[in-house]
């Protein structure tokens, strides 16, 4: 059957409840109605495209369950790197059409990264043509969401060079963008084309994820004049893309101190009128290379339980070196810890099931259960097994001594042995 | 030159500045009137036992830098320890002493773990003679600050059965009072016989750790009555020793919603008159085995920013085993972050220099520099080196699509080799 819909937003400003609202809904615990509404407001994305055959849709807003992404991609200093390389084989087509053919998971792109290694030509050889017809590729190859970087204008250079941050734009894409538009002395096209490549993403139903090439690259730049002009520009351009029916989400944070980050989701939330708030840490500090899963997941959890629909998940490898795979899992971990405690906190429905399963296992000694309801059941029973009890009813961390066992013992009025 | 004062409170509320105020003062960047005024009125808590000469000391308050607590000791279970078993061979009272005449960082103790190892007898035949003179015996060891958990009664025994929590008590101390009472009929000794024990710390200064036996042991009991009542009761135990100068410092939270984390720090300060707040994580979710060093990190990060002054580490190990090396290392280094954070956000003085040195030392590419400020130098260095790149003004996880140098680039006017 035909849809008679281009995207889920449409639908859903027509009344139309599609077959991805009916999954969301579902998966949150929400009414149909409410995920509908939502999405005609433009407050829950559902990124999907059309040629995602195989996506298994998620909804994405502050008041669903927070999710997080994942980043994967080759970089020449690791070209020998097996899991990476596997995967991309120097191309990227083949790796995109291989992941939205069989991945189920919502797969993003940034097409300016990919501009340079499609063209195969450097980056101030390409035209504005040339970058526009990258974003056509990716919604044509089935990616669910597309970082563009439409925010930074020829403006946003005087403004870098008056401000004097300490970072100036960490932003990758960002970077290019302002580069590009430094060397060719054209405006960026992601902003000069922009209802050009609103037509693309309304065709295919690609989200457009609106990046923030000025996001603070460390504590001093955070909530300067480049982030917060940026982000209102953000604002002006969700507004543009939701009157064509694109889904939008809008990116944030980066390095900010924990103070500021509540303050920053709520102007987002204003400014950008509750379009989802996809945030890259946000890192409470600069100073932990090494460990920044843990800064991030800190700033994380602060971000979502004040709005933040979407983290972008760090690993200790941050600033330092491409991820290898146990960076990857780490960062998954830190991202999936920082993402359901804030579930909890904003009282996300049954976001604190396993965590009640978990406190009636820990009382009545029952592992298993334990390591059931467990982030990472592998990696909880083997930090057990490898410091193994004389007692199952203890871990060796307290022995005797163990809290739980006294306190069954004693509320059945049982003696207490410890020696 | 013998001392005017008893304690460090005593002397404060004389008019008194004392060589350790004059220490932290500097460390602080506060002025010695301001630390001696915040002493005096037990807002700030400088720990530090007569007997202990070798001290380099440390005030804690909610308005200077939030500090760490790291745990040593031995299980049964893990008697083959090498590190922990060097340091106790079998018996505390050696090692406690060596500390106190060898390290110059505070030490506390929680004299009823001791009791049973101690005396060598099971926990149901000691007498509350014995349990305070267990006490008296660390404060003549020199121990700066005793854990002593006064604030449970035979009520508690009450509410515990009556309330059913999911965790029942999860502090082992408190667990091990719960127990005693239970098996002997008697009251609490520490409670019943305070007066006594306030005099032992005043004649040492010894502060008081108000210990808080009916911490959350998940998050499902976090903030009812069992917890709040005790929370109450340390108030009132707070104020009586502050009566007689002994200094307190107040034992909190454990397992707790993000959500609750900062109106549990504000009612601490305003019951307990803003006695310094010593906070066991908190950890924002139950589900993360082998993980909680980051679900404490980000309560942690939480709580200090709201007025928690003192963070009690928690390792990876934690609920599964004894922690090894490697897992305390982790564990201090995720409190390190979580109270560096917190010191930011509550702009303790100079607490973003080494941020913003950070930021410069990124910018212009000076690898040594960054390890400098770094929390942890090795593994931040050892991370890079793992994984070189092909070019020094990169790294290895974006080679030349560097935001950082294309930057540096784009604003000298260069042209940008990307390929």
């Amino acid at each position: 059957m035909e849809r008679t819909y281009k995207t889920q937003m449409e639908a859903a400003k027509m009344g139309i409840v599609t077959p991805e609202m009916k999954i969301v809904a579902q998966k949150e615990y929400r009414t149909e109605e409410e995920i509908r509404e939502w999405v005609a407001k433009g407050q829950v994305a559902i990124c999907a495209n059309k040629n995602h055959k195989c996506l298994n849709p998620e909804g994405v807003g502050s008041m669903l369950r927070t999710k997080i992404n994942v980043n994967l991609g080759v970089s020449r200093d690791c070209k020998d790197y097996n899991v990476e390389m596997k995967k991309v084989q120097g191309d990227t087509m083949p790796f995109r059409r291989k992941l939205t053919s069989e991945c189920p998971a919502m797969i993003g792109t940034v097409p300016v990264y990919d501009a340079v290694i499609h063209y195969q030509r450097d980056l101030a050889t390409l035209s504005a043509r040339d970058l526009i017809d990258v974003v056509r590729l990716h919604a044509e190859d089935g990616v669910d969401f597309v970082t563009l970087h439409c925010g930074i204008t020829r403006h946003t250079i005087d403004q870098i060079k008056k401000h004097k941050r300490k970072m100036n734009i960490v932003s990758r894409g960002g970077s290019l963008i302002f580069a590009w538009m430094c060397m060719t002395g054209n405006e960026n096209p992601f902003y000069e084309y922009y209802d050009e490549i609103l037509d693309i993403c309304r065709e295919y139903d690609v989200t457009i994820s609106l990046g923030d090439a000025c996001r603070p690259g460390c504590l001093a730049d955070a909530g300067d004049v480049c982030q917060i002009e940026e982000l209102v520009k953000l604002g002006e351009l969700t507004k543009r893309a939701w009157e064509k029916d694109v889904q939008v989400m809008v990116e944030g944070p980066g390095h900010m101190p924990m103070d500021q980050i509540e303050a920053n989701m709520k102007i987002q939330q204003s400014i950008c009128m509750g379009a989802p708030f996809y945030v890259l840490g946000p890192l409470v500090t600069d100073i932990a290379p090494g460990y920044d899963h843990i800064t991030s997941a800190i700033g994380g959890a602060i971000a979502a339980a004040s709005g933040a629909a979407f983290l972008c998940y760090v690993t200790p490898a941050e600033h330092l070196a491409l991820p290898n795979v146990d960076d990857v899992k780490q960062g998954i971990i830190a991202s999936k810890i920082a993402a359901h405690a804030a579930d909890i906190a904003k009282k996300i429905p049954h976001a604190m099931d396993r965590d009640n399963a978990m406190g009636d296992a820990r009382r009545t000694f029952r592992w298993d259960d334990q390591w059931a309801v467990s982030i990472d059941p592998e990696t909880a029973k083997a930090i057990r097994d490898s410091r193994a009890p004389e007692h199952d009813d203890t871990c060796s961390m307290c022995g005797k001594f163990c809290a739980v066992r006294s306190m069954n013992k004693a509320l059945e009025g049982e003696y207490i042995d410890i020696l």
